[in-house]
C-alpha cells in the first residue's frame, strides 16, 4: 500500500487543499452514494480490482474537499440557449454582492437543515453565500449527470472554487430561480472558512497564452505566433488542464502498471528512462479546438476555444508497448481490450483525471504511444505533465493523460467522466434533454482540420505588389498525412491548391505532426475586402465539411468545418 | 525463365489474341519508344530487376497485338466539356458507317505511308476504317499521356477493340477533326483482318449486373438488391475489370514473389493454401463509385458508376505477411517501402494490370492483407480474380489486384498507369490542361461514404401507416467503423440519427466491412414528395462533404458527398 499513500500525498501536496469540517460532506460518503455516483455500467471486474484505491481516495480526499468532476454545466436545452457561451467568470467578491444575497421574507435554514436534504428522495438542497436552493429538478439537466449530487446537502462553493466556469452571471441567474430560503447568518461562510485555493501552486505561464479559463487553466497562443514554428516552443504550446496542476516531485513519483494479463509494476522516473528512448513529432489537439466557430450556429457547452487549441512538439520517452511487455503483457488474453490511464491530478473526491485508449493502439508498432518525459528536448514543463505524460499520437488531447500515475490494462474503457460523458460527438438534433452519452463512442482519432492563422479574422492587411501572404496549419488524426490544402479568396466559389506545405518527414500512417502551409493570394486592383476560406485533404482523401450547421453537436467538439475569415485591404 | 513463359502463355490463352502483321507495329518497339512509353520516374532499381520480364513481354505480346493501356480518354478540358459522359458505345458496324468513311478530295495514303509517321518528330499518324489522321496535336491532351503513341503509325482499331469507350459518337466526331486523308483501298481492313475478339472468353455474368462498360466488363447490381444482403452474393458483387478476364487454369497458375529483402519464390495454388487460412469480411469499393453524381457539377473522365460500385464479402486466403515472411522478408531493409502487385490480365503490350500498397499495410498485423482464394466460401469466380486475388482491406478496389501473378517488394510504387496516372484526387480547379499526376498521392484508404439504396431516386413510394422504409449502406476506408448514420427528409435542413445499423463484429481499425442501415421516415399528411439526404460518420468522426462542387476532380473519383434523392409519395 506504500505506493498508494505516496500517490495521495502527491496529490494533496499538489493541490494544497486543507481540511473542511467533515460534517458538511459526511452525508455524501455512504456506500450508496459511491455506487450511485461512480457505478458506471463499465465498472466491472477491473473496477473491483481497483476498489482499494477508490476507497483510499474517498477516505482521504473527500473529507478534505468534496467537489464535482463536471467540467462545465448546462440546463435544459431551452434554458441553455439563453446563455451566452462566452460570458466572463466573475471574481468572488462581485459574485457574492450580486447573487445569494439575503432575501427578506424567505424561510431561514441552518447548515444542518440543508444537510438533511442530500438525496433525491429527501430533495436535494445546497447553499451558496446567504442562499439555500432546492436543485432537485435541475439534476437531470446537469451535463455531468448525477455527479452534481456530490454537492448535495452542503455548500456549492468548494465546487465552484475548482470549476470557476460556474461563476458566471448568466449561470447564477438561473441558479437563483431554484432559491428556497436564506442560510442562518451564523452558518454563512463556515463552508469556506478553512478552504485554501487549490490553484495556489499553479505554474507560471507565458503571457502570450490567452486563457479560455483560468481555473483550471486553459490557454491558447495567438494564431499568428502559433504558425511561426513547425515545432511549437514549449512556452507557447496551448494548455488544456481539467484540474489543478499537481506539484509532483521526481523522488516521490511512481508509475503503477496493472490489470489484465500483466504483472503489477511500480516504476520510478529512472526506471522509465531505462527503456529504449523513442522520439516522435506529434501534434496534440483539444477535442474542442475551434469551438468558438461552432457556437455561432447554436450555443454549446464547453470552453470557448479559438483555433489555437492545437500545437506540435517532439516527444521523447519509453514506448508504452515496451513497458507493457516488460510487465509480461499476455497478448493471448482476449479479454484485454483497453489501456486506461490515470493522472496524478485528482478531483476533490480523489478521482483522478482519467482516459483510455484501445489496446491495439498501445501494442501495435504503428501505434507509437510513448510515456514522454521530454518535450522538445527538455523535461516536460509542469503544465504539460511533469514528469511523465502519455503521448497517444494522432488521438484527441484528452487521452494524452498528463502527470501519468497509473496504467491499467482492462476489458473496459476508463470510467472517468471525460471518457464516458464528455468528448463524444452527436447528431445535430441531439440536445441536453435527449442526449445519451452511452450511445456514442469516445473520441479517439480526430478528423482532418485546417485553419488560416495569419492574417487574422477582421484584420486590415497591407498589399505588397498586389499580393498578401497567408499562412496556417492543417492536421489530421490517426497518423494521416496532409496531402493537400486548398484556398479560396472568394468565399468558397473557386479554389486552388496551396503551393507550400511544411511538415516533418513521417508518413502515413505515422504522420502524427501537423502541417504548416503558406501561400500568396493575388488581389485584383481596387479590392477592399476578401473572404478567405481554407480546407485540407488528408492521406485518406478525407475532406472537411463545408459548414458547421450539419456537424453541430451539443458539446462543441470535432469543430472541423472549413475555416473562413474576412479581411480588409489597404 | 520457365515461370515467365508460362505466364505469357496464360495471358495469351486468356485473351485469345492472334497475330497481326508486325509491320504495322514494328516501328513502335524500338528501345527509344519503350523508354518513352514506360520510362516513369520511378522506374528505378526495381524496374531494372524486372527488365527481363518486360523484354519478354514486349517480344511476344506487342507483336501479337499492339495497344494502349489508357482506360479512357479526354481532349482539352474545353473540348472535353462538350462531351456527354454517358454517351452509348457504338457497335462496330454502325461506327464504320458513320466515321472514317471515304471522303472525296482528300489525299490518299498507304499503310506504309502511315507507318512513316510514328513519332512526334515525324508527326504522328494513325488510321481508322478508310480514314488517315494526324493526331500529333492531340497527344498532350490524352489522359493516358504518351501511351497513345503505342498506336502511332498504324490502325487504332486494335486499341478500340480493347477499350470500347473510344467508340462513341462524340469522341469520334472530335477524332474526325484530325482527319488528313483516305487510306488506300487495298489497305482498308488489313489491320484487323486476323484479329479476334480479346473478350471472347469472358465469363457469364448475372443479368442483374448493369454494365457501365461491356469491354472491359464493368457492372453494378441494382441498389435495392445490393442492400438486401450484408454479405453480397458472389453473382451480385459489382465487377470492375480494366482488361479482358484471363482464363487461368489452376495447374498452370504460379504466383511469383521477388524484390528487395526477399528470396524469390514461385508458389502454386496448393502452395498458397498451405499457409494458415485467414478469413476477413471486407467491402471492396471502386475509386469511381457514385461518379455519376459528381458528373452533374461538370463532366469528368471515367465510367459512369451509380452508387453500387461497392460490395461486401468474406474472403479467405493466406496472409500476405505470412507469405512475405516465408520469403525471408528482411524487415531491417529500410529501402523496401512498397509491395507491388501484377495481375495476369495483360494489356496488348504485355504490361499487366498493376498496383502497389505501402509495405506497412502488407506486414503489420492490423493490415490484414490476404491472398484470397475463396470468396464467400467458394473458389473465387473468374470475374473476381480466380484463382487468387489480393484483398487489401480498407483500400480502394484498384489495389485489390485480381488474377494475382506477381508480388514485388520495392523501393517504389508500381509504375502502372493505374497507380501513377489514374485513381488520384485533385483540387477542383485542376483540369486536363493543368493536371500533373505526379503531384498527388495514389488513392489507398478511402474516405467515409453512404448511400440511400431503397427507395431509389425518383421512385414513387406507397405510404404504410404514414411511414416509408428507407435503407442503404455506409462505409469508410482504412478499417474505420461506421458509428453513426444521419438522415434528413427535408433536403438537409434537419437531421436525426438512423436507429438500425448492421455490420459484422470487427472493430476499428480492422472494420473492413460495410454497414447496412435502415429506418422509417414519418411523413406528414398530405406530403407529395420528399428530399431524402444521408450522411455517415466513421470511428475517426470523419464526416462526408455536403456537396460535390468543392470535391469535384477531373477523374471523378472520391465521389463521397451526401447522397440525395427525391421521391414521390402516394
Amino acid at each position: 500500500m506504500l505506493a498508494v499513500s505516496k500517490r495521495v500525498a502527491i496529490a494533496l501536496s499538489g493541490a494544497h487543499w486543507t481540511s473542511l469540517p467533515t460534517s458538511f460532506y459526511g452525508c455524501l460518503h455512504s456506500r450508496q452514494h459511491c455506487n450511485k455516483l461512480h457505478g458506471h455500467a463499465n465498472h466491472g471486474s477491473d473496477g473491483q480490482k481497483r476498489g482499494w484505491n477508490r476507497k483510499a481516495g474517498y477516505g482521504t480526499a473527500i473529507a478534505v474537499f468534496g467537489g464535482a468532476v463536471a467540467t462545465a454545466w448546462a440546463f435544459s436545452s431551452a434554458d441553455f440557449n439563453k446563455l451566452k457561451a462566452e460570458a466572463p467568470v466573475l471574481i468572488d467578491e462581485e459574485l457574492k454582492k450580486r447573487f445569494g444575497v439575503r432575501k427578506p421574507g424567505l424561510p431561514e435554514y441552518s447548515l444542518d437543515d440543508v444537510a438533511k436534504h442530500a438525496s433525491v428522495d429527501d430533495r436535494v438542497w445546497v447553499c451558496f453565500n446567504n442562499g439555500v436552493y432546492d436543485i432537485t429538478d435541475f439534476i437531470s439537466h446537469h451535463p455531468g449527470g448525477d455527479k452534481i449530487l456530490l454537492g448535495a446537502g452542503g455548500s456549492v462553493e468548494p465546487f465552484w472554487t475548482l470549476y470557476a466556469v460556474h461563476k458566471r452571471a448568466d449561470v447564477l441567474e438561473l441558479f437563483e430561480t431554484y432559491r428556497i430560503g436564506n442560510l442562518r447568518e451564523d452558518d454563512v461562510g463556515v463552508s469556506t472558512a478553512n478552504m485554501t485555493d487549490p490553484y495556489a501552486l499553479e505554474p507560471r505561464r507565458h503571457v502570450a497564452l490567452k486563457p479560455a479559463s483560468k481555473t483550471p487553466f486553459n490557454g491558447e497562443p495567438p494564431l499568428s505566433l502559433l504558425v511561426e514554428h513547425l515545432i511549437t516552443p514549449n512556452e507557447l504550446f496551448f494548455v488544456r488542464n481539467h484540474l489543478p496542476v499537481p506539484d509532483v516531485k521526481e523522488n516521490e513519483y511512481t508509475l503503477e502498471v496493472s490489470g489484465l494479463g500483466v504483472r503489477e509494476l511500480s516504476l520510478s522516473l529512472a526506471d522509465i528512462k531505462k527503456f529504449p528512448r523513442h522520439t516522435i513529432t506529434a501534434a496534440v489537439q483539444c477535442g474542442g479546438n475551434r469551438r468558438s466557430e461552432m457556437v455561432k450556429v447554436r450555443p454549446v457547452k464547453g470552453l470557448s476555444w479559438g483555433a489555437a487549441a492545437i500545437s506540435n512538439a517532439t516527444w521523447t520517452g519509453a514506448r508504452l508497448s515496451d513497458v507493457l511487455r516488460a510487465a509480461g503483457l499476455d497478448e493471448t488474453n482476449t479479454e484485454a481490450k483497453h489501456v486506461q490511464f490515470e493522472g496524478l491530478d485528482l478531483d476533490p473526491t480523489s478521482h483522478p483525471f482519467g482516459a483510455s485508449i484501445p489496446l491495439w493502439k498501445a501494442v501495435e508498432r504503428i501505434g507509437e504511444v510513448i510515456l514522454a518525459y521530454e518535450m522538445n528536448g527538455e523535461p516536460l514543463p509542469r503544465d504539460h505533465g511533469y514528469p511523465v505524460r502519455v503521448i497517444v499520437p494522432g488521438v484527441v488531447g484528452a487521452r494524452n493523460v498528463k502527470w501519468l500515475g497509473r496504467i491499467i490494462v482492462s476489458d473496459v474503457e476508463s470510467d472517468s467522466h471525460w471518457q464516458q460523458n464528455d468528448y463524444k460527438g452527436f447528431a445535430p438534433n441531439v440536445d441536453w434533454d435527449t442526449v445519451d452519452f452511452s450511445k456514442s463512442p469516445a473520441i479517439q482519432e480526430m478528423p482532418v482540420v485546417s485553419a488560416i492563422c495569419d492574417p487574422g479574422d477582421g484584420e486590415t492587411v497591407t498589399l505588397v505588389d498586389g499580393k498578401i501572404n497567408v499562412k496556417g496549419y492543417a492536421y489530421s488524426g490517426g497518423g494521416r498525412k496532409i496531402v493537400r490544402v486548398d484556398i479560396s479568396s472568394d468565399g468558397g466559389a473557386s479554389w486552388r491548391e496551396v503551393e507550400t506545405l511544411e511538415s516533418d518527414a513521417a508518413e502515413h500512417p505515422k504522420a502524427w505532426g501537423w502541417t504548416l502551409w503558406k501561400t500568396q493570394v493575388e488581389v485584383p486592383k481596387g479590392t477592399k475586402s476578401l473572404d478567405l476560406v481554407v480546407k485540407a485533404v488528408d492521406s485518406n482523401y478525407n475532406t472537411q465539411p463545408e459548414n458547421f450547421e450539419n456537424i453541430w453537436n451539443l458539446r462543441g467538439v470535432l469543430s472541423h468545418a472549413y475555416h473562413r475569415i474576412s479581411i480588409k485591404l489597404k
